[in-house]
């Protein structure tokens, strides 16, 4: 429970914004023919890593299955949304997150670390540029797919008209993800 | 290669009777919402188990990602046709494949070791009775899912229009299931 006097704080989603957050994504994936219950519906993360810059650096997750072993999602992206630069080091005897993205509907471009590419279509969050570092650039259409190896940086942003994206992957530790920007908690609170 | 002569085996598919089934799992695909690009319409497995009666025991296959922790794929079924039951077993030190079925569109009945529900819904193909043992019936209609723990034993058949079903699992290894069916080859050939 979050105290009353964090509905103030700075950028925290209150539940209204969640709900309509939520509502939004079921919609996208609607659009993209993914059909979702509507218990699921309440279960979307509207994920706005602390920011409270939702539509600009954010995330819609729906988690299908995350077990010990693996994990599915789909994610639901607002037009030019960014997910941050991460990565999914190793914890314990698990050599991190391993991750394929599947763009279902929309447009998905991703960086990861590695060659920049020569020509890169998508600009970081305005005020936020050094935190993002990956520029080898991979465009996601429909039926395109890209697998992300363990604890390397990536990360994306959607084209004019949003995107949906299915992520299949080893088990999901947000928790312990790491973000190039020190100002990033990827479990931010939702206000009450 | 196979021999000329194989494609007078009993039951065995041609490459044009293959092609077809393909399409027609693409088409229960666009059905289901779901896009995929042409050169994976080529790629769907049109598994008959090797008894030669696809429509009635297979399964239409499109494998997204298989690595060596964790494989995605869209199963495409043909109305009543029946996957055989089967279980995955541990192989070296992998306790055996764990995978999520999620119902995408039509009705899939499922079928799990366990305790006999008071009402089944399908019958297993005639003739093959004897091999179908499995009497825990799971119904996923759109957006209902469920996982299968390693080792168990599970057959599923799709309702009256078929089914799209995503499975989320580890590591895919059809060449180490265990069939009840003695005469089931999981990898059966097609003539060329």
């Amino acid at each position: 429970m979050v105290a009353t006097t964090a509905l103030f704080e700075i950028g925290m989603q209150t539940k209204i914004e969640a709900t309509k957050h939520q509502a939004h994504a079921a919609e996208l994936f609607r659009r993209a023919g993914i059909f979702i219950t509507p218990v699921e519906q309440k279960q979307i993360e509207t994920a706005d890593f602390g920011l409270g810059e939702f539509t600009q650096t954010g995330l819609g997750v729906l988690v299908y299955v995350n077990t010990e072993r693996c994990c599915a999602k789909e994610l639901a992206m607002w037009p030019r949304q960014t997910c941050p630069e991460h990565r999914h080091p190793p914890v314990g005897d698990d050599p991190g997150k391993e991750e394929t993205f599947r763009c279902r509907w929309g447009k998905v471009w991703l960086y990861v670390a590695g060659q920049t590419s020569p020509v890169i279509h998508c600009q970081p969050p305005r005020g936020r540029e050094a935190t993002y570092t990956a520029r080898r650039e991979i465009a996601l259409n429909p039926g395109d797919q890209f697998t992300i190896l363990p604890n390397t940086l990536h990360w994306f942003q959607a084209g004019d008209e949003g995107a949906v994206v299915s992520e299949f992957s080893t088990r999901s530790r947000d928790e312990c993800d790491i973000f190039t920007d020190p100002e990033i908690q990827r479990l931010a609170k939702i206000a009450t």
